[in-house]
Protein backbone atom coordinates (compact mmCIF):
# COMPACT_ATOMS: atom_id res chain seq x y z
CA UNK A 1 0.00 0.00 0.00
CA UNK A 2 1.63 3.39 -1.06
CA UNK A 3 1.13 5.86 2.01
CA UNK A 4 0.79 8.82 -1.38
CA UNK A 5 -2.29 10.34 -1.98
CA UNK A 6 -3.48 9.78 -5.64
CA UNK A 7 -5.86 12.22 -7.26
CA UNK A 8 -6.97 10.93 -10.63
CA UNK A 9 -8.57 14.17 -12.68
CA UNK A 10 -11.22 12.54 -15.39
CA UNK A 11 -13.28 9.02 -14.66
CA UNK A 12 -13.55 8.26 -18.42
CA UNK A 13 -11.98 5.36 -19.63
CA UNK A 14 -8.46 6.25 -19.28
CA UNK A 15 -9.06 7.54 -15.69
CA UNK A 16 -11.62 4.83 -14.79
CA UNK A 17 -9.40 2.11 -15.78
CA UNK A 18 -6.37 3.54 -14.32
CA UNK A 19 -8.56 3.97 -10.87
CA UNK A 20 -9.64 0.23 -11.13
CA UNK A 21 -6.37 -1.01 -11.79
CA UNK A 22 -4.28 1.24 -9.11
CA UNK A 23 -6.73 0.87 -6.28
CA UNK A 24 -5.03 -2.31 -4.28
CA UNK A 25 -2.23 -0.21 -4.17
CA UNK A 26 -3.68 2.94 -2.79
CA UNK A 27 -4.39 4.27 0.80
CA UNK A 28 -6.06 6.81 -0.62
CA UNK A 29 -7.61 7.57 -3.91
CA UNK A 30 -9.65 10.88 -5.12
CA UNK A 31 -11.36 10.92 -8.16
CA UNK A 32 -12.85 14.08 -9.91
CA UNK A 33 -15.03 13.97 -12.55
CA UNK A 34 -17.80 16.88 -13.44
CA UNK A 35 -20.37 14.40 -14.74
CA UNK A 36 -22.56 13.51 -11.67
CA UNK A 37 -23.37 9.97 -13.34
CA UNK A 38 -20.06 8.94 -13.28
CA UNK A 39 -19.46 10.42 -9.88
CA UNK A 40 -21.91 8.24 -8.44
CA UNK A 41 -20.86 5.37 -10.76
CA UNK A 42 -17.47 5.83 -9.06
CA UNK A 43 -18.02 5.60 -5.44
CA UNK A 44 -17.36 2.47 -5.40
CA UNK A 45 -13.42 2.67 -6.73
CA UNK A 46 -12.88 5.82 -5.22
CA UNK A 47 -12.30 7.76 -1.10
CA UNK A 48 -13.95 10.61 -2.73
CA UNK A 49 -15.53 11.34 -5.30
CA UNK A 50 -16.25 15.15 -6.58
CA UNK A 51 -16.91 17.41 -8.96
CA UNK A 52 -14.37 19.81 -6.93
CA UNK A 53 -11.05 20.13 -9.12
CA UNK A 54 -9.97 22.25 -5.77
CA UNK A 55 -10.86 20.20 -3.18
CA UNK A 56 -9.54 17.33 -4.96
CA UNK A 57 -6.53 18.53 -5.90
CA UNK A 58 -5.69 20.03 -2.57
CA UNK A 59 -5.34 16.35 -0.98
CA UNK A 60 -3.30 14.86 -2.80
CA UNK A 61 0.31 13.88 -3.13
CA UNK A 62 0.51 12.68 -6.49
CA UNK A 63 -2.64 14.39 -9.22
CA UNK A 64 -3.22 12.45 -12.30
CA UNK A 65 -4.54 13.79 -15.26
CA UNK A 66 -6.46 11.90 -17.49
CA UNK A 67 -8.92 14.10 -19.56
CA UNK A 68 -8.92 15.27 -22.89
CA UNK A 69 -5.76 16.72 -23.83
CA UNK A 70 -7.11 20.78 -23.98
CA UNK A 71 -8.74 20.29 -20.59
CA UNK A 72 -4.76 18.87 -19.69
CA UNK A 73 -3.76 21.84 -20.17
CA UNK A 74 -6.27 24.17 -18.28
CA UNK A 75 -5.84 22.17 -15.80
CA UNK A 76 -2.05 22.48 -15.68
CA UNK A 77 -3.11 26.22 -15.93
CA UNK A 78 -5.12 26.16 -12.74
CA UNK A 79 -2.66 23.95 -10.68
CA UNK A 80 -0.43 27.18 -9.14
CA UNK A 81 -3.24 28.58 -7.43
CA UNK A 82 -5.01 25.17 -6.23
CA UNK A 83 -0.93 23.79 -5.27
CA UNK A 84 0.39 27.11 -4.74
CA UNK A 85 2.63 24.42 -2.45
CA UNK A 86 3.37 22.17 -5.73
CA UNK A 87 2.62 18.39 -5.93
CA UNK A 88 3.62 15.45 -8.44
CA UNK A 89 1.77 15.30 -11.37
CA UNK A 90 1.23 12.99 -13.91
CA UNK A 91 -0.65 12.59 -17.37
CA UNK A 92 -2.31 10.57 -19.59
CA UNK A 93 -2.67 13.05 -22.22
CA UNK A 94 -2.80 11.86 -26.78
CA UNK A 95 0.02 13.91 -27.78
CA UNK A 96 2.82 15.44 -25.74
CA UNK A 97 4.26 18.09 -26.42
CA UNK A 98 1.99 20.70 -25.50
CA UNK A 99 1.52 19.18 -22.43
CA UNK A 100 5.22 19.47 -21.68
CA UNK A 101 5.60 22.39 -22.40
CA UNK A 102 2.52 23.72 -20.16
CA UNK A 103 4.41 21.01 -17.39
CA UNK A 104 8.04 22.76 -17.84
CA UNK A 105 5.94 26.19 -17.24
CA UNK A 106 4.86 25.04 -13.81
CA UNK A 107 6.53 26.97 -10.54
CA UNK A 108 9.31 24.94 -8.90
CA UNK A 109 7.59 23.25 -6.33
CA UNK A 110 6.07 21.44 -8.58
CA UNK A 111 8.05 17.75 -10.10
CA UNK A 112 5.91 16.52 -13.20
CA UNK A 113 6.39 14.06 -16.40
CA UNK A 114 4.37 13.73 -19.20
CA UNK A 115 2.73 10.42 -20.02
CA UNK A 116 0.76 8.44 -22.68
CA UNK A 117 -0.67 5.06 -22.25
CA UNK A 118 -0.93 3.65 -26.04
CA UNK A 119 -4.18 1.76 -25.16
CA UNK A 120 -7.74 2.49 -25.93
CA UNK A 121 -11.10 1.59 -27.21
CA UNK A 122 -13.75 3.24 -29.48
CA UNK A 123 -16.11 3.35 -26.25
CA UNK A 124 -15.64 6.00 -23.92
CA UNK A 125 -16.49 6.46 -20.42
CA UNK A 126 -16.08 4.93 -16.67
CA UNK A 127 -18.85 2.58 -17.87
CA UNK A 128 -16.35 0.69 -20.69
CA UNK A 129 -13.40 1.43 -17.60
CA UNK A 130 -11.67 -1.97 -16.97
CA UNK A 131 -8.64 -2.82 -14.50
CA UNK A 132 -6.96 -4.74 -17.05
CA UNK A 133 -6.90 -2.05 -20.06
CA UNK A 134 -3.24 -0.97 -19.39
CA UNK A 135 -1.93 -4.64 -18.98
CA UNK A 136 1.06 -5.51 -21.27
CA UNK A 137 0.64 -2.07 -23.24
CA UNK A 138 3.55 0.59 -23.84
CA UNK A 139 3.51 3.19 -21.54
CA UNK A 140 5.36 6.12 -23.05
CA UNK A 141 6.81 9.09 -20.35
CA UNK A 142 8.01 12.42 -21.71
CA UNK A 143 10.55 13.87 -19.56
CA UNK A 144 11.09 17.85 -19.36
CA UNK A 145 11.88 20.87 -17.60
CA UNK A 146 10.43 20.01 -14.31
CA UNK A 147 11.13 16.43 -14.44
CA UNK A 148 12.81 15.26 -11.21
CA UNK A 149 13.98 11.81 -10.27
CA UNK A 150 11.18 11.31 -7.66
CA UNK A 151 8.52 11.95 -9.95
CA UNK A 152 10.22 9.45 -12.58
CA UNK A 153 10.05 6.89 -9.85
CA UNK A 154 6.74 7.50 -9.08
CA UNK A 155 5.21 7.42 -12.59
CA UNK A 156 7.33 4.19 -12.97
CA UNK A 157 6.02 2.60 -9.96
CA UNK A 158 2.19 3.40 -11.09
CA UNK A 159 2.99 1.87 -14.28
CA UNK A 160 4.60 -1.77 -13.09
CA UNK A 161 1.50 -1.43 -10.67
CA UNK A 162 -0.99 -1.13 -13.52
CA UNK A 163 1.29 -3.90 -15.38
CA UNK A 164 2.26 -1.94 -18.59
CA UNK A 165 5.82 -1.35 -19.56
CA UNK A 166 7.56 2.06 -19.52
CA UNK A 167 9.04 4.09 -22.62
CA UNK A 168 10.72 6.74 -22.84
CA UNK A 169 10.84 9.26 -25.61
CA UNK A 170 11.08 12.76 -26.50
CA UNK A 171 7.74 14.86 -26.28
CA UNK A 172 8.02 15.97 -30.17
CA UNK A 173 9.37 12.28 -31.38
CA UNK A 174 6.25 11.02 -29.51
CA UNK A 175 3.94 13.37 -31.09
CA UNK A 176 5.51 12.15 -34.66
CA UNK A 177 5.31 8.48 -34.02
CA UNK A 178 1.73 8.76 -33.09
CA UNK A 179 0.63 10.84 -36.02
CA UNK A 180 1.44 8.06 -37.86
CA UNK A 181 0.28 5.25 -36.12
CA UNK A 182 -2.70 6.47 -34.32
CA UNK A 183 -4.08 10.02 -35.48
CA UNK A 184 -3.70 9.22 -39.26
CA UNK A 185 -5.23 6.04 -38.44
CA UNK A 186 -8.20 7.56 -36.85
CA UNK A 187 -8.60 10.02 -39.27
CA UNK A 188 -8.24 7.76 -41.94
CA UNK A 189 -10.75 5.25 -40.41
CA UNK A 190 -13.16 8.29 -39.95
CA UNK A 191 -13.32 9.23 -43.41
CA UNK A 192 -14.36 6.16 -44.36
CA UNK A 193 -17.21 5.82 -42.00
CA UNK A 194 -17.75 9.28 -43.66
CA UNK A 195 -17.60 8.08 -47.32
CA UNK A 196 -19.21 4.59 -47.13
CA UNK A 197 -22.77 5.72 -45.07
CA UNK A 198 -25.22 3.67 -47.35
CA UNK A 199 -27.09 1.54 -44.89
CA UNK A 200 -27.46 -0.73 -48.47
CA UNK A 201 -23.91 -0.91 -48.23
CA UNK A 202 -23.57 -1.76 -44.60
CA UNK A 203 -25.85 -4.95 -44.50
CA UNK A 204 -23.16 -6.50 -47.04
CA UNK A 205 -20.30 -5.79 -45.19
CA UNK A 206 -18.01 -7.68 -43.46
CA UNK A 207 -15.08 -7.87 -41.12
CA UNK A 208 -12.86 -6.07 -43.19
CA UNK A 209 -15.28 -2.80 -42.67
CA UNK A 210 -16.09 -3.75 -39.25
CA UNK A 211 -12.21 -3.22 -38.28
CA UNK A 212 -11.15 -0.56 -41.34
CA UNK A 213 -13.64 2.21 -39.29
CA UNK A 214 -13.66 0.66 -35.42
CA UNK A 215 -11.51 3.91 -34.89
CA UNK A 216 -14.33 6.25 -36.27
CA UNK A 217 -16.31 5.43 -33.12
CA UNK A 218 -13.87 7.03 -30.82
CA UNK A 219 -14.84 10.15 -28.61
CA UNK A 220 -15.26 13.32 -31.10
CA UNK A 221 -13.91 15.20 -27.94
CA UNK A 222 -10.91 13.41 -27.58
CA UNK A 223 -9.99 13.55 -31.06
CA UNK A 224 -10.68 17.31 -31.74
CA UNK A 225 -8.19 18.08 -29.22
CA UNK A 226 -5.04 15.39 -30.47
CA UNK A 227 -5.83 17.02 -34.04
CA UNK A 228 -5.53 20.44 -32.77
CA UNK A 229 -2.63 19.95 -30.19
CA UNK A 230 -0.68 17.67 -33.24
CA UNK A 231 -2.01 19.57 -36.07
CA UNK A 232 1.42 19.29 -37.75
CA UNK A 233 2.55 16.49 -37.76
CA UNK A 234 -0.85 15.37 -38.27
CA UNK A 235 -1.05 17.41 -41.61
CA UNK A 236 2.22 16.03 -42.42
CA UNK A 237 0.83 12.53 -42.11
CA UNK A 238 -2.08 12.89 -43.81
CA UNK A 239 -0.33 14.69 -46.88
CA UNK A 240 2.43 11.46 -47.37
CA UNK A 241 -1.06 9.50 -47.20
CA UNK A 242 -2.45 11.13 -49.91
CA UNK A 243 0.21 10.78 -52.08
CA UNK A 244 0.15 7.02 -51.68
CA UNK A 245 -3.65 7.06 -52.42
CA UNK A 246 -2.96 9.57 -55.70
CA UNK A 247 -0.56 7.06 -56.86
CA UNK A 248 -2.68 4.13 -56.97
CA UNK A 249 -5.64 5.99 -58.40
CA UNK A 250 -3.42 7.14 -61.30
CA UNK A 251 -2.28 3.73 -61.56
CA UNK A 252 -5.59 2.92 -61.68
CA UNK A 253 -6.66 5.60 -64.03
CA UNK A 254 -3.83 4.74 -66.84
CA UNK A 255 -4.66 0.64 -66.21
CA UNK A 256 -1.26 0.23 -65.26
CA UNK A 257 -1.00 -3.41 -64.23
CA UNK A 258 2.90 -3.15 -63.22
CA UNK A 259 2.67 -0.19 -60.94
CA UNK A 260 -0.52 -1.66 -59.46
CA UNK A 261 1.24 -4.65 -58.74
CA UNK A 262 4.34 -2.92 -57.31
CA UNK A 263 1.89 -0.96 -54.94
CA UNK A 264 0.18 -4.23 -53.67
CA UNK A 265 2.77 -5.76 -53.15
CA UNK A 266 4.75 -3.15 -50.89
CA UNK A 267 1.63 -2.65 -48.56
CA UNK A 268 1.59 -6.74 -48.35
CA UNK A 269 5.45 -6.28 -47.91
CA UNK A 270 5.27 -3.66 -45.17
CA UNK A 271 2.55 -5.29 -43.46
CA UNK A 272 4.02 -8.32 -42.70
CA UNK A 273 7.14 -6.44 -41.73
CA UNK A 274 5.05 -4.73 -39.32
CA UNK A 275 3.44 -8.14 -38.03
CA UNK A 276 6.63 -9.64 -37.76
CA UNK A 277 8.14 -6.55 -35.45
CA UNK A 278 5.04 -6.77 -33.49
CA UNK A 279 4.89 -11.00 -32.72
CA UNK A 280 8.72 -10.52 -31.78
CA UNK A 281 7.83 -7.78 -29.00
CA UNK B 1 -25.43 -37.16 -49.35
CA UNK B 2 -25.67 -35.06 -52.46
CA UNK B 3 -25.59 -37.00 -55.56
CA UNK B 4 -24.17 -34.42 -57.53
CA UNK B 5 -20.41 -34.62 -58.26
CA UNK B 6 -18.69 -31.49 -57.33
CA UNK B 7 -15.40 -29.75 -58.34
CA UNK B 8 -13.63 -26.91 -56.76
CA UNK B 9 -10.93 -24.73 -58.40
CA UNK B 10 -9.00 -23.06 -56.32
CA UNK B 11 -8.12 -24.65 -53.34
CA UNK B 12 -7.36 -21.33 -51.64
CA UNK B 13 -8.91 -19.99 -48.59
CA UNK B 14 -12.21 -19.66 -50.06
CA UNK B 15 -12.23 -22.85 -52.32
CA UNK B 16 -10.14 -24.52 -49.40
CA UNK B 17 -12.99 -23.49 -47.13
CA UNK B 18 -16.23 -24.35 -49.26
CA UNK B 19 -14.19 -27.78 -49.40
CA UNK B 20 -14.45 -28.38 -46.10
CA UNK B 21 -17.95 -27.08 -45.40
CA UNK B 22 -19.33 -29.06 -48.04
CA UNK B 23 -17.87 -32.21 -48.13
CA UNK B 24 -20.01 -34.36 -45.18
CA UNK B 25 -22.83 -33.31 -48.56
CA UNK B 26 -21.31 -34.87 -50.99
CA UNK B 27 -20.55 -38.59 -52.42
CA UNK B 28 -17.41 -37.22 -54.61
CA UNK B 29 -15.19 -33.72 -54.49
CA UNK B 30 -12.70 -32.60 -57.00
CA UNK B 31 -10.49 -30.53 -56.08
CA UNK B 32 -8.24 -28.73 -59.12
CA UNK B 33 -5.61 -26.80 -57.92
CA UNK B 34 -2.19 -25.51 -60.19
CA UNK B 35 0.04 -25.64 -56.59
CA UNK B 36 1.29 -29.07 -56.14
CA UNK B 37 1.91 -28.15 -51.83
CA UNK B 38 -1.59 -27.42 -52.35
CA UNK B 39 -2.66 -30.61 -53.95
CA UNK B 40 -1.03 -32.62 -51.86
CA UNK B 41 -2.59 -30.94 -48.39
CA UNK B 42 -5.83 -31.55 -50.13
CA UNK B 43 -5.77 -34.95 -50.43
CA UNK B 44 -7.88 -35.58 -46.88
CA UNK B 45 -10.54 -33.67 -48.42
CA UNK B 46 -10.81 -34.52 -51.76
CA UNK B 47 -11.59 -37.78 -53.82
CA UNK B 48 -9.47 -36.50 -56.86
CA UNK B 49 -7.17 -33.64 -56.29
CA UNK B 50 -5.74 -32.51 -59.71
CA UNK B 51 -3.80 -29.67 -61.64
CA UNK B 52 -5.51 -30.70 -64.69
CA UNK B 53 -8.66 -28.33 -64.62
CA UNK B 54 -10.02 -30.86 -67.93
CA UNK B 55 -9.67 -33.27 -65.96
CA UNK B 56 -11.58 -31.92 -63.32
CA UNK B 57 -14.11 -30.18 -64.98
CA UNK B 58 -14.91 -33.69 -66.82
CA UNK B 59 -16.15 -35.74 -64.33
CA UNK B 60 -18.10 -32.69 -62.43
CA UNK B 61 -22.09 -31.60 -62.51
CA UNK B 62 -21.43 -28.72 -60.60
CA UNK B 63 -18.46 -26.52 -61.31
CA UNK B 64 -16.95 -24.32 -58.62
CA UNK B 65 -14.80 -21.54 -59.65
CA UNK B 66 -12.98 -20.39 -56.41
CA UNK B 67 -9.83 -18.48 -57.66
CA UNK B 68 -8.91 -14.62 -58.36
CA UNK B 69 -11.22 -12.92 -60.63
CA UNK B 70 -9.48 -12.70 -63.71
CA UNK B 71 -8.78 -16.56 -63.75
CA UNK B 72 -12.36 -17.31 -63.09
CA UNK B 73 -12.66 -15.27 -66.10
CA UNK B 74 -10.39 -17.28 -68.03
CA UNK B 75 -11.92 -20.57 -66.74
CA UNK B 76 -15.16 -19.38 -68.35
CA UNK B 77 -13.58 -18.81 -71.64
CA UNK B 78 -12.41 -22.08 -71.62
CA UNK B 79 -15.57 -23.79 -70.61
CA UNK B 80 -17.53 -24.23 -73.81
CA UNK B 81 -14.38 -26.49 -74.89
CA UNK B 82 -13.76 -28.88 -71.97
CA UNK B 83 -17.27 -29.49 -71.75
CA UNK B 84 -19.29 -29.05 -74.69
CA UNK B 85 -22.18 -30.79 -73.17
CA UNK B 86 -22.77 -28.13 -70.46
CA UNK B 87 -22.78 -28.39 -66.59
CA UNK B 88 -23.79 -26.46 -63.40
CA UNK B 89 -21.77 -23.56 -62.93
CA UNK B 90 -21.37 -21.51 -59.54
CA UNK B 91 -18.35 -18.49 -58.71
CA UNK B 92 -16.77 -16.85 -55.22
CA UNK B 93 -15.27 -14.43 -57.22
CA UNK B 94 -14.99 -10.66 -55.41
CA UNK B 95 -16.53 -8.73 -58.24
CA UNK B 96 -19.54 -9.85 -60.18
CA UNK B 97 -20.74 -7.94 -63.35
CA UNK B 98 -17.10 -8.93 -65.73
CA UNK B 99 -17.90 -12.57 -64.09
CA UNK B 100 -21.93 -12.66 -64.71
CA UNK B 101 -21.22 -11.11 -68.46
CA UNK B 102 -18.72 -13.82 -69.17
CA UNK B 103 -21.46 -16.62 -67.69
CA UNK B 104 -24.49 -15.10 -69.85
CA UNK B 105 -22.11 -15.78 -72.65
CA UNK B 106 -21.77 -19.29 -72.36
CA UNK B 107 -23.41 -21.68 -74.90
CA UNK B 108 -27.20 -22.72 -73.42
CA UNK B 109 -25.75 -26.02 -72.08
CA UNK B 110 -25.02 -24.23 -69.20
CA UNK B 111 -26.55 -22.86 -66.28
CA UNK B 112 -24.69 -20.66 -64.55
CA UNK B 113 -25.15 -18.17 -61.44
CA UNK B 114 -22.92 -15.52 -59.33
CA UNK B 115 -21.76 -15.81 -56.06
CA UNK B 116 -19.48 -13.64 -53.61
CA UNK B 117 -19.55 -15.00 -50.32
CA UNK B 118 -19.04 -11.81 -47.75
CA UNK B 119 -15.95 -13.15 -45.83
CA UNK B 120 -12.61 -13.11 -46.06
CA UNK B 121 -9.21 -13.54 -44.04
CA UNK B 122 -6.10 -11.31 -44.33
CA UNK B 123 -4.20 -14.76 -44.91
CA UNK B 124 -4.41 -16.70 -47.83
CA UNK B 125 -3.92 -20.70 -49.01
CA UNK B 126 -5.04 -23.50 -48.22
CA UNK B 127 -3.66 -23.88 -44.74
CA UNK B 128 -5.56 -21.19 -43.39
CA UNK B 129 -9.15 -22.71 -44.50
CA UNK B 130 -11.61 -23.70 -42.13
CA UNK B 131 -14.86 -25.26 -42.33
CA UNK B 132 -16.32 -22.12 -40.50
CA UNK B 133 -15.18 -19.37 -42.54
CA UNK B 134 -18.98 -19.45 -43.90
CA UNK B 135 -21.41 -19.61 -40.99
CA UNK B 136 -23.73 -16.82 -40.60
CA UNK B 137 -22.08 -14.72 -42.98
CA UNK B 138 -23.98 -13.35 -45.93
CA UNK B 139 -23.69 -15.14 -49.86
CA UNK B 140 -24.36 -12.37 -52.75
CA UNK B 141 -25.94 -14.31 -55.88
CA UNK B 142 -26.55 -12.44 -58.88
CA UNK B 143 -28.74 -14.11 -61.30
CA UNK B 144 -27.86 -13.26 -65.68
CA UNK B 145 -29.85 -14.42 -68.68
CA UNK B 146 -28.01 -18.45 -68.23
CA UNK B 147 -29.16 -18.77 -65.10
CA UNK B 148 -32.09 -21.18 -64.62
CA UNK B 149 -34.30 -22.39 -61.52
CA UNK B 150 -31.95 -25.20 -61.22
CA UNK B 151 -28.88 -23.65 -61.21
CA UNK B 152 -29.87 -21.29 -58.66
CA UNK B 153 -31.60 -24.13 -56.41
CA UNK B 154 -28.07 -26.08 -56.45
CA UNK B 155 -26.69 -22.39 -55.21
CA UNK B 156 -28.40 -22.36 -52.02
CA UNK B 157 -27.99 -25.81 -50.97
CA UNK B 158 -24.46 -24.99 -51.49
CA UNK B 159 -25.46 -21.92 -49.42
CA UNK B 160 -27.73 -23.87 -46.58
CA UNK B 161 -24.64 -26.30 -46.38
CA UNK B 162 -22.21 -24.20 -45.09
CA UNK B 163 -24.25 -22.12 -42.92
CA UNK B 164 -24.38 -18.85 -44.81
CA UNK B 165 -27.57 -16.50 -45.80
CA UNK B 166 -27.95 -15.96 -49.71
CA UNK B 167 -28.47 -12.22 -50.72
CA UNK B 168 -29.97 -11.59 -54.23
CA UNK B 169 -28.53 -8.73 -56.33
CA UNK B 170 -27.88 -7.38 -59.68
CA UNK B 171 -24.29 -7.95 -60.46
CA UNK B 172 -24.09 -4.20 -61.22
CA UNK B 173 -25.36 -3.33 -57.58
CA UNK B 174 -22.98 -6.00 -55.54
CA UNK B 175 -20.14 -3.98 -57.24
CA UNK B 176 -20.96 -0.52 -56.63
CA UNK B 177 -21.63 -1.70 -52.48
CA UNK B 178 -18.81 -3.58 -52.12
CA UNK B 179 -16.51 -0.90 -53.56
CA UNK B 180 -17.53 1.24 -50.87
CA UNK B 181 -17.47 -1.50 -47.99
CA UNK B 182 -14.65 -3.60 -49.25
CA UNK B 183 -12.44 -2.13 -51.61
CA UNK B 184 -12.17 0.83 -50.59
CA UNK B 185 -11.45 -0.14 -47.39
CA UNK B 186 -8.50 -2.09 -48.19
CA UNK B 187 -7.00 0.81 -50.66
CA UNK B 188 -7.09 2.88 -47.58
CA UNK B 189 -5.86 0.17 -45.19
CA UNK B 190 -2.89 -0.39 -48.14
CA UNK B 191 -2.48 3.28 -48.63
CA UNK B 192 -1.95 3.63 -44.23
CA UNK B 193 0.17 0.62 -44.04
CA UNK B 194 2.65 2.01 -46.83
CA UNK B 195 2.83 5.62 -45.27
CA UNK B 196 3.52 4.55 -41.40
CA UNK B 197 6.48 2.24 -42.57
CA UNK B 198 9.05 3.55 -39.94
CA UNK B 199 9.46 0.27 -37.57
CA UNK B 200 9.44 2.64 -34.91
CA UNK B 201 6.54 4.35 -34.83
CA UNK B 202 5.19 0.38 -34.73
CA UNK B 203 7.27 -0.41 -31.60
CA UNK B 204 4.42 2.69 -29.95
CA UNK B 205 1.03 1.20 -32.07
CA UNK B 206 -1.26 -0.44 -30.56
CA UNK B 207 -4.42 -2.19 -31.37
CA UNK B 208 -6.44 0.58 -33.53
CA UNK B 209 -2.99 0.29 -36.09
CA UNK B 210 -3.53 -3.06 -36.10
CA UNK B 211 -6.82 -3.26 -36.80
CA UNK B 212 -6.91 -0.33 -39.74
CA UNK B 213 -4.28 -1.96 -41.31
CA UNK B 214 -5.46 -5.54 -41.40
CA UNK B 215 -6.90 -5.38 -45.27
CA UNK B 216 -3.08 -4.43 -45.98
CA UNK B 217 -2.09 -7.68 -45.46
CA UNK B 218 -4.66 -9.10 -48.37
CA UNK B 219 -3.22 -11.13 -51.13
CA UNK B 220 -1.93 -9.13 -53.93
CA UNK B 221 -2.92 -11.19 -56.61
CA UNK B 222 -6.64 -11.27 -55.85
CA UNK B 223 -6.61 -7.57 -54.55
CA UNK B 224 -5.45 -6.74 -57.90
CA UNK B 225 -8.47 -8.82 -59.82
CA UNK B 226 -10.77 -7.24 -57.78
CA UNK B 227 -9.11 -3.48 -58.58
CA UNK B 228 -8.89 -4.18 -62.22
CA UNK B 229 -12.34 -6.13 -62.77
CA UNK B 230 -14.19 -3.13 -60.79
CA UNK B 231 -12.19 -0.06 -61.48
CA UNK B 232 -14.87 2.55 -62.12
CA UNK B 233 -16.58 1.63 -58.81
CA UNK B 234 -13.16 1.70 -57.35
CA UNK B 235 -12.36 4.87 -58.82
CA UNK B 236 -15.25 6.64 -57.45
CA UNK B 237 -14.97 5.56 -54.17
CA UNK B 238 -11.63 6.59 -53.93
CA UNK B 239 -12.47 9.80 -55.21
CA UNK B 240 -15.48 10.27 -52.77
CA UNK B 241 -13.04 9.26 -50.03
CA UNK B 242 -10.66 11.99 -50.99
CA UNK B 243 -13.32 14.52 -50.76
CA UNK B 244 -14.13 13.69 -47.23
CA UNK B 245 -10.29 13.60 -46.31
CA UNK B 246 -9.68 16.97 -48.20
CA UNK B 247 -12.65 18.13 -46.27
CA UNK B 248 -10.88 17.75 -42.67
CA UNK B 249 -7.35 18.62 -43.81
CA UNK B 250 -9.20 22.14 -45.08
CA UNK B 251 -10.56 22.36 -41.58
CA UNK B 252 -7.15 21.75 -40.36
CA UNK B 253 -5.44 24.13 -41.78
CA UNK B 254 -7.69 26.87 -41.11
CA UNK B 255 -8.17 26.03 -37.65
CA UNK B 256 -11.63 25.99 -38.25
CA UNK B 257 -13.00 23.88 -35.21
CA UNK B 258 -16.19 24.36 -35.84
CA UNK B 259 -15.73 22.99 -39.07
CA UNK B 260 -13.64 20.43 -37.02
CA UNK B 261 -16.55 19.05 -34.52
CA UNK B 262 -18.76 19.21 -37.24
CA UNK B 263 -17.06 16.75 -39.80
CA UNK B 264 -15.66 14.40 -36.26
CA UNK B 265 -19.05 13.96 -35.01
CA UNK B 266 -20.64 12.78 -38.37
CA UNK B 267 -18.29 10.29 -38.56
CA UNK B 268 -19.13 8.92 -34.75
CA UNK B 269 -22.76 9.36 -35.75
CA UNK B 270 -22.45 7.05 -39.21
CA UNK B 271 -20.03 4.83 -37.07
CA UNK B 272 -23.28 4.23 -34.45
CA UNK B 273 -25.97 4.14 -37.09
CA UNK B 274 -23.59 1.20 -39.04
CA UNK B 275 -23.10 -0.71 -35.76
CA UNK B 276 -26.54 -0.64 -34.60
CA UNK B 277 -27.63 -2.21 -38.04
CA UNK B 278 -24.87 -4.94 -37.62
CA UNK B 279 -26.22 -5.99 -34.00
CA UNK B 280 -29.74 -5.91 -35.34
CA UNK B 281 -29.30 -8.54 -38.08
Amino acid sequence: MWKERVCIVGAGLMGGSLALALRPFLTHLTLVDTNPATLTAVQTVADVATADLAAGAQSADLIILATPVRAILRLLADLPHLRPDGCLVLDLGSTKAAICRAMAGLPPPFQAIGGHPMCGRETAGFAAATPDLYRGQTFVLCRHGRTTAHVEQMALAVIEAIGARPLFLTADTHDELIAAVSHLPYVVAAALMRTAVEARAWSVSATGFHDTTRLAGSDPQMMLDILLTNRTAVLHQIGEFQKQLGDLKRCLLQNDEAGLVQWLLEAQRQHVRYRAQKIDH
